[in-house]
Formats: C-alpha cells, structure tokens, sequence
C-alpha cells in the first residue's frame, strides 16, 4: 500500500502513527486524514505537545513516577504516610490506586515486570532502589500491587527475598478474589479457591464497605 | 482522571491524543506512555512528522487529491486517460481504487459528502470545480464512486443533474451487488434484488475475471 500514497509526507505521518501499539496502518490513515481537516495551529500544538512530552519530562528521585519536579507532589507531601510504600509496575498503576483513594502512603514504580521471556531481569526495573528506600529505615510496610500474571508473581516473590534482612518491614499485598460485580458462576477456579482460603469476616466486610 | 496527573505535559499530550476519532482517554494514556519509552530523537521524529504533514501538503489543482506538486503524479500522468474522471469522496478512496488497478483515469476528490443533517451543501465539497472540468469539454465519462450511503445517494444524485447540461459526458456509477465471498443468505434484500435487477451475462463475468 506503501507506494500509493500520493505525499510521503502523509507516508511519513501515517507510518509514525502505525508504529504505536495497537495502532495498525488503516487506522494510522483514517487519524492522519483526521489531523489534515484540522486547523495547522492545532495540528502544530500536537506535534509540539508530543515532542515536548519526551524533551521535557522528569521522573520523581524517590519514586520514579512522573514528575515536574526533583520529588514528586506524592513523595513531598507531608500528610502522606511515609511508612508505607506501595509498589507498582507503572505511572498509570498509580493513577489507578490513586482514583481508589485507599493508599496514603508513597509509592515506588518499578518501570516493568521481571520477565525472562521478554528478556527483563531484576537489574532492568527500580528494585535495587526500593531495597535502598527500605534500607534507610523508615519504611514499615511494602504493599506490593502487582498484576496477578506469571511476571507480577515472579517479581513479587523476588521483592519479597531481597527484603528478608529487613524483618521489621512488613510486606503485603493485594488481596486476590472474586471481583466485585462478577458472577461466581464465571469466576476461574484458582480464583475461587484463593477466595474461599482468605476468606473474610463478613462483619468486617460490611463495615469497611461502610467506612 | 484529569487532576491526577502528576504532570501538565502528561495531561497535554494524552488530551491531544484523546481527541484523535476513536481514541479515549485510557488509549491516549497507553499511547503516550508508550511514546515515553521511545528514545527522544524517536519521539520527536514522530511530532515533527505531524507538524509538517499539516504545514507542507499539498493539494493537486486539479482534482484535489493529496499532492506534493501543484498537479499530482495521477493528473500529470501522460499514459493515464484523462477523458475518464472518477470522483470520490476522499483521499483514502483514491488510494483504495487506485489498489484495484482496475481504473486508468483521472479523479476528482469531493472532500465530503453533502448531508444536510451535518451541515454540508453541495457549496462545501469541490462539485462547482468538477462541473467546470467537465465544461472543458474533455471528459466522455464520469464515474461516480461513491459510498451506497443516503449521502452518497444525495451526491450521486445532486451531481448527475448537474451534469445534466453536458449529454456528451456519459455519467455512470459503481455496480451494486453481492460482494464477493458473501453468502446469500446473509445478503440484505435490498442489495439481493438491485443485483437481480442488473444481473450480468455469465460469460461477460467469466471473460473479465480472466481478463
């Protein structure tokens, strides 16, 4: 399809486009044909916005979340619990927990998974810096939330055995079981079993759900 | 989602790319922390492919197609039958008949389509510019390759009487009929009963499948 088009600079844009995940080359056309109708101030301010994206982003020193500054808004918050850290695999996984509003403590992005099919080892994510936060002494729970896949429990259980020297961190993580909304019927059984293993109280239950 | 953010060039690029067709704020999100991970010559490769896709195209004179020059490669095309003008509402259906191989003409792109339920008169897509080729007096025939849409229907139909005043140019307009590889079972009658209608010679089909 390549050669048909009549501008390589539409070529150009389009291929930018197909080159993002989940983006194939029919779309990347229709979203380039979209960006030629708008106004060029618009289109300018896209460009500019995504180039300035990369240029101009910092990373907080403590967290490694997206920052403006050295420390985070998270990690210089001084009504934040300091004492507990949840860790995460991603900038958007902090998002996330931060629209639950369950977390007032910090947090530590790791920047990815352990996954040797995907050629990722320990030293390519922020673990030896998490082992550093917690070696400084005031961290007393690591809340590991990592996705429930064979790479969030590989990191999760290595996290776990390069804080064993330090006994008075506790380490938890997230509670696994039947999400809310799904039907019993349609829950995987490994699921199920863990969720009838941890099963809670229902009068705690309820008066969480209430708090 | 918006306040959570840690960062303002975060929240930029990820409304730019939310406001693509049929992007989200949660596939904005995924793109654009995608682009993060690029290198930044990568990334900024990729918003200046947009900025002077908008700033520098071109449109051909002619029969407005995307164009580098002031006539495109198609127009200028000395081998290419230029008594034969197919209009087509876009750029993209250029491309997507020009990959057919199976029309040596010319084209002239509408831009739109008209469809009074958005605002769009027959003044708001090139149809004055198409008239005044065929007033030339060059052109023997125009095919009309529009989508079998109300509005294209209304386009087709808006454009054959105005071209009512020239007899010498044949107006003709794309087969309707059974695609290819469809089941009858599972064609909508309307279709099924146009293509009766216009059923074709067995050996003319024969002949041009080979051909």
């Amino acid at each position: 399809m390549d050669q048909e088009f009549a501008s390589s600079l539409l070529e150009q844009a389009v291929s930018q486009f197909a080159s993002l995940p989940g983006i194939g080359r029919k779309t990347a056309l229709r979203l380039v044909l979209h960006l030629l109708k708008q106004s060029e101030p618009d289109v300018t301010a896209f460009g500019e916005a995504v180039i300035r994206l990369r240029r101009e982003i910092r990373y907080c020193k403590v967290c490694h979340n997206i920052s403006e500054t050295d420390v985070c808004p998270i990690c210089s918050n001084p009504s934040r619990d300091a004492s507990t850290v949840c860790v995460v695999e991603n900038v958007k996984d902090v998002m996330s927990i931060e629209n639950t509003h369950q977390h007032h403590g910090l947090y530590h992005v790791l920047g990815g998974l352990i996954s040797p099919m995907d050629g990722i080892g320990p030293q390519d994510i922020e673990i030896d810096s998490l082992v550093k936060r917690v070696e400084q002494g005031d961290i007393s729970e690591v809340i590991l939330a990592l996705s429930a896949t064979m790479e969030g429990d590989t990191t999760n259980f290595y996290i776990f055995r390069r804080l064993a020297p330090y006994p008075q961190v506790k380490v938890t993580m997230l509670a696994r079981g039947v999400s809310v909304g799904n039907e019993i019927e349609y829950t995987d059984e490994l699921t199920l079993g863990r969720s009838i293993l941890n099963r809670t109280l229902f009068s705690d239950t309820f008066t969480h759900s209430n708090s």
